[in-house]
């Protein structure tokens, strides 16, 4: 076993010079207050050790990241005809491309891109109102991180609802092709919500150690999926956890992974650790810059990558 | 470690009634004549066993398969120039589709589909002779394999000549924004020739042993790639290897891979073992279906997924 | 000139026995009550002669057509800046597609396509409440027709406000790419309304006789718009007045012409004749079947067709 | 009647001082040696006058408006058959786009873009030689325009053979589709040999004459097509005659036109005149800048708009 805290501040003692890099996520304006210099990462290894660098312990917007733990609950709850709802392939296209959704009819490519996101959380809702849904996804992600301090930023929840033509536009499409149970507004207003919990790199990385350690919850022995499951939803997170980038960061990172616009990644390290990085500034893609700089290192130096 | 032949023996014993399932490509007459019931396969573990069943000493076209080795060699000469001319990025359409290439402006969007294995024929011809640079593809792979009975069936190779008709379209369209720097007949007269070899399934499984073990071919202890590279090439083949099935073989294998029309496929298992199967009924993605269903039930059953 | 009664007569009765064909569209409820063997048509002269056959008094959903009318107001409101928030391109693809939408950047093809009305009635609007934008298209079309009972059907119009799922999705789009000035509620509420204006063919007929005479309404004199104006818009008709059906209209009919899915189509023939058919069974292009025929027809007899 | 002479010679004088605006095609070096300020202008009316300007004896390559006389040519030999081959709709993309193709299964949008006239020639080869397709087209040309001097320039004929990789790339699509009868090879040298067709603006404005004549040559009352026939190709040139400008030139000059990318443009006024002009300098949309403000001009002046 490395000696992981060395490795972890080796990576932000030579990151740091390089802080800035990438363009911070700037269309809602509670993204772009954050400080383009900020860096936190948070290793959680399967048998319970915890290493940690930089602004560890602040939080900031998971975005995109909250759309594994609703794809889990989806799948809790309606099992394999969840993919019904929602693809499983890589989509090719810019993130929120509307293209792919108009020649497959309303069905999303996969869970991670934001059309299918929308339509899971429409399976998420499942009868319920978007108030008891959201609620469900908090107490999820608490017991997940063992953690109950973790909450949405109202602010940016209101926000998005505010701008996100974008994603109105998604939700109508697929409700044109009868592709959603409840009404657009419900919909789009859990998707808002989950969009918008806020979480430290610790939170994060405990509340998806679960994939690591084969669906359970080393800490407490709780079983949160089978470990099919798990092996399931770390596949769907290296094949499209990154948007038009997803290829890029197998090559390079080798890891199952999911990526938000606030800059956080939650990487998977079957077996052995969950990891969250964060830095706010994006590549061409989307995707943090220098959270994939620290991940690509971290399989460099530990030699997780899936791949070897 | 599992008892592995039983393992094999178990999955040919379970596939047996269901051969014959999914539809045999046609498209060239040589691929058509094939018997559909045929089955074989082959596992070759990094510590030189191997462990076979069925048909596993048949020689087949294993089509697109041979583009993990061309790639290889692309690599080898270009290094990480090779994508300048081809991304990394899954597809998201058909596998011959041409529509991304127009909007990529004639770059593929990876190797592994039939625009990006044309493009990795002219970085291989690399100022060389057609003839010369086929001759260099069938000593590769006999290298890999160790075996210098490997060959190319030259009745498939005139045959998709023939008629490839899209393949020609596809070349000239990259011709047509300065994508490739040989002619179009050379390069094509390369792919059709290193599509249309012919493998056993153990020899196809010897030849993709050094992608399971850091690079290197351990019965001789040549390296042939490096540990990164060995790696990166099973990342392209998870995210891509399987066409628009790639999302959907890594959720249900968990195995870098790489089909063929022709009914094989080659599976990684990193640090373990190499694995081709072969079954000439495709999927509705173009992928072998018992194929994949073996290559299922051998992950399930030896924990080789990469996901867990 | 040819005795025009004569031929509305002959025409109505050839078609008689084909009354029924087609498909009635009935993605709302109010449209697929009509019965489908109705068959109107009214020819109006520039000279003031009015020629009608079958239910020439019944009043129907001019739907798309009513077009036409706000795409004149709109020039009258911000003239040539009108283009660019809405191109003059035929669209190629089918009437309600969004794909094309995403390339240009939320700048919609044409005028006369879903998403360019739907920019259109954002022009319209300028800066007033839908109420007030709804008044003065009605006015608008009852001044043009010189007749005061013009309404809209509010049933029809509350339908497809309710269902209209697709066209919440294209008007979204367009807000998120900031090609709409007014909220998305309040440009639908225009485009809804004025597609559920209900008129006769005499009334349609009398309202598009302005584009036939130069711009000017000869019974009083009025000029709506200039004799350049007229002959764009004309223009427009021709090249994409009939969806992805416009090359055949143009081909078979060979005059300007708008249709509507509730089975009317306006036509014009430059310096003779305003012409409004309405038979509810559609063809595959979503244009009245019968009435195209009919055009066809009326050309044919007249030799009005622009093109000889 | 206008004085048309007058209005040709103000035409000339007015544009004079813009000369060598756009930008000359330089993709075959043929036509990049043009001198840019060139400007010819015909005028040849039903009844035999002949009214030109500048450059109108000097020979051009009429590229595309070939497109013209290969259609008719094989309409005459396949009648309404010909449209289960190639479509009659506005493209709504770049005029050599592949993406439509693939999306229609290799059947061209209509007989003017690229994809459409290579059809054609498929058509007009009907089982011949390419040499005596060719021979064919020649004589049809000649014959319209009266005119036995009347050449292809086989410079450029074999400099587009040798570059016009995008023109393989699409034959090889559409005979991948089953699309096209001859071998690829004959129906390329059809194409670029018409393509490369020289003529000066009388002897085109001669050519186009039948179709403002309902059908016949006037001087030698030979009948050429019916007056159905005219009248519809006139329609396909006013819906498909630019490209994707299609739509521009229609509102702008009202005219069914062609143009070609060696600046040509020949255009129709039923009833009254075919016009041919040149200029080589191109707009956005790949048409003759000047040569489409002098025919809005005439238009203007005439009032032969076909929508007034």
């Amino acid at each position: 076993m490395p000696n992981l805290q060395a490795i972890v501040d080796e990576i932000y003692a030579r990151l740091r010079p390089r802080l800035g890099e990438g363009k911070v996520a700037d269309y809602i304006p509670q993204l772009a207050h954050v400080d383009p210099k900020t860096f936190g990462m948070a290793v959680v290894t399967v048998d319970g050790a915890v290493h940690t660098a930089g602004d560890f312990d602040v939080p900031f917007s998971i975005q995109s990241i909250s759309k594994v733990f609703t794809l889990t609950l989806a799948l809790g709850k309606h099992g394999e005809t969840t993919w019904n709802r929602v693809g499983r392939e890589p989509s090719g296209t810019a993130f929120n491309s509307i293209v792919q959704l108009e020649q497959e009819e309303g069905k999303p490519r996969n869970p991670f891109i934001n059309a299918g996101a929308i339509a899971v959380s429409d399976l998420v809702l499942a009868g319920h109102t978007p108030r008891e849904a959201i609620g469900e996804i908090v107490r999820f992600v608490r017991y997940l991180a063992d953690d109950e301090s973790i909450a949405i930023d109202p602010a940016v929840a209101k926000s998005e609802e505010a701008t996100g033509y974008r994603n109105f536009a998604l939700a109508n499409f697929m409700r044109s092709f009868g592709k959603l149970d409840h009404p657009v507004e419900h919909v789009l207003g859990v998707y808002f919500h989950h969009c918008a919990l806020a979480m430290t790199c610790t939170q994060l990385a405990r509340s998806g150690l679960f994939l690591a350690a084969g669906g359970r919850i080393p800490g407490t022995g709780h079983t949160v999926v089978s470990r099919q499951r798990a092996r399931r939803i770390n596949a769907l997170m290296l094949t499209c956890g990154h948007y038009d980038g997803s290829g890029d960061f197998a090559y390079h990172v080798g890891l199952p992974g999911k990526s938000g616009v606030g800059g956080g990644i939650l990487a998977v390290a079957p077996g052995r650790a969950s990891v969250a990085v964060w830095s706010p500034g994006l590549n061409h893609n989307g995707n943090s810059l220098i959270g994939s700089l620290a991940l690509e290192m971290l399989a460099n130096r530990t030699g997780w990558s899936v791949f070897e």
